[in-house]
């Protein structure tokens, strides 16, 4: 059974802020936005969490190992160096979607995104020694997607193809089984799950290829730390493409 | 009538970087990535470009004003700093996926995008003189997404809203107009259009509206590079916010 | 009794790469040496120690509480993200010039700084469970720098008093107690010292008042970690403007 | 004759941001001044200028070829995506010192360095098409240090030898030619100075000899921008280490 630990990362106030007192420069925007996740990337992936961009103002990180202490060093640290300031909410549970549940409300409970008197707050629930079963990632990647499509179309409708199949299991992975898909870059999607068999795994493959005609496959660990069931899942997807099969477990 | 000027940005053998000798670090690629992405920004941005993460090893700007030498600098540039190199083919067209198109068969043509032989292509042609009707930029948000999604529901299943808006879109600019839509974060997505009519644009909205129930609403501008249509895009989408209205022109 | 845990962070080759195959532009060897630093500091600094820049291809951090697996993991992680890589070599001594000596030697012995068949060494040994009196900062600053230089003399005249004071102050603490003194940006000196008496302080800042003509005033402070040493060393410099004292211990 | 158009890059009211409301944890501000320097090196490099670090919270540039545009950009970005501002001074002259001193006195009759009233200062003169003898580029590095310090002595013991050469150089060329030298990293030292004779030179590599008892050689170089300077000094250095000579011109 998992015991999944995710951080909602919120930038205090955002959309006010882009706008304030002029629109600001998007490539300025898209630059601290980028190098803020790149950050917390180096932070939380230092400590072998992962953290997914999401919609970058909005960042969702599987954190297990990673206790209040260091919560409240990256939200100073952060603070120290950039215009803007984070408030973290963290949530603990068996289903991802829950832990995110809790980890949502734990922010949004001391008032709105662009709220301009809310700032760093703090809370949530921390899991204490995580164990080697606590963690599941899966790694998916498009079978071929070189050869099939960067290759051959032009970039945008290549993007549309990864795109529309990452859509199709974003949703389904999330109403199945309560688990957080997040693409990575590339074909690759990397989600955080809840304990599944390999029939499930081939089922939501299944689907995808059928809803939106994109063939993919995946490999998928276990640890105690999203790096280490991630790794595992790396190693897992190669061994995908070395026998040729679909799922393949660490 | 428009001359949009595109680059394809491809970072060069990629995949198989990632897992040479053993996958790699998670956390660390996506710091390489988005720093990467944050580096184009600044070098595009500053000279009034606009570049998009798109997949991240392979995003897409929108480059007039950047002649040759430009990009010939940006490449030697990331060379010099980072662990992988770039390739670089630009297209210039009245319909921006056409422009694309020709950027990308520029690399394309030089080899597999996972080649260990092809590195730092530097093709195509560039539109020199930008004229102020050159570029448009439409810049799309969502209605009251704070109050409606982000404030509301946990984060991930407001960027499953997001996130089917986004796919909606970008498929119906593509088809549609041979248009390119990119998400940028938050609820934002800037699209790089011809030239199109207010009822187009209402057109989209409505579509998007239908197909994935979210409202969006847009500002478009104009410009002789991508930040002075993008500016004015987003003064008239703070034009639609005062005003209640769904499309504003510049 | 002070044990200070000294790392030395040499670039492998660096001299030759520079220049291979021709010289690269100085503003992206600027650039690369820069960030390099700055990913130092994040991850160094995270763990509550310290990094100084020294030369750029060579720096020295105090790593009280990094252990070995921390250390293999930071060179790791710079070697996935940029075009060069990293020896460590690492020291522990009561006296902080003989524990840099044997970090040094541990790097040397590999082999040169401009071997090319020397890469990602790492040799030392680490201090287990640092203790509060492991540490001693000494934090400097010149008085009324701002008044007396940055608002009048042109800033290289500025930079050129602080330079005299600091390669004065540099020198007198390596010779007189084995200390090493680090310019830190403004008008700041940051030094890892052995236990020194407020009378030695004194000394110190009178040798650079008459050598160089620059009068500095110091806080001190102590702590198990280069961060907890360090800002008590803050709030003692505090302490002397406030006070209009020289030397302050936290 | 030179035309050296120098620019001032001054931290507004830095000082007391850095301890406000407490002394801010040191890493974070390394990594904002060396994050900040590493910007700047990309902005203005990319546009064939040259930054210094200096004492990060001042630094100074050679900016031929950047106008008032390009500076109030420059400005405008920074401060979009830091917690702090810059304010830029530029001038114009043969003598570099006297470039510099014109620059510093546009920021400073705005007000102090630690003024809370004072932000984004922009004034100057700037030089408009600059020809192909405006700058002199001179590029030293110290004979061996490698054999002779980095792999012999200890990293500080080294840094020492560095340091008192760089300190003795910059004191002799700003005094005896009003030329502004800056320590780049490694044994490298990068001198802005007006024309000068092969025996200036030789007679600095003398002087620098004799005080400091380090051996240095120099390449120098001439051209519009710092960048085409600066090349042409890098490919004279290497011309002197192939044949043994002390001072060669491109």
């Amino acid at each position: 059974m998992t015991a999944t630990q995710l951080t909602l990362i919120q930038i205090d106030n955002y959309g006010p802020w882009t706008v304030t007192p002029e629109p600001r420069r998007e490539m300025d925007l898209q630059t601290l936005q980028s190098r803020l996740f790149a950050d917390l990337a180096q932070f939380v992936g230092s400590r072998d969490g992962y953290v997914f961009f999401t919609r970058f103002d909005n960042m969702v990180a599987a954190t297990n190992g990673l206790d209040r202490t260091d919560h409240a060093l990256l939200q100073e640290s952060i603070g120290n160096r950039y215009p803007v300031t984070i408030s973290l909410g963290v949530g603990v549970d068996e289903v991802p979607i829950e832990a995110l549940e809790t980890a949502t409300e734990r922010v949004q409970d001391a008032g709105s995104a662009q709220s301009a008197d809310r700032a760093e707050v703090l809370g949530g629930e921390f899991h204490e020694d995580s164990g080697d079963g606590d963690l599941r990632i899966a790694h998916f990647d498009v079978n071929d997607a070189t050869g099939k499509y960067t290759d051959r179309l032009n970039e945008f409708d290549t993007f549309i193809e990864i795109e529309q199949g990452y859509a199709s299991l974003m949703r389904y992975m999330r109403e199945a089984h309560g688990a957080l898909s997040f693409f990575v870059g590339g074909d690759n999607i990397i989600a955080i799950c809840p304990d599944l068999s390999v029939e499930e795994y081939h089922d939501a493959i299944d689907h995808v290829a059928e809803e939106a005609g994109v063939q993919l496959k995946v490999g998928v660990g276990r640890g105690a730390t999203a790096h280490e069931a991630g790794i595992g899942a790396k190693h897992a997807l190669e061994d995908c493409r070395y026998e040729g099969t679909l799922v393949e477990f660490a």
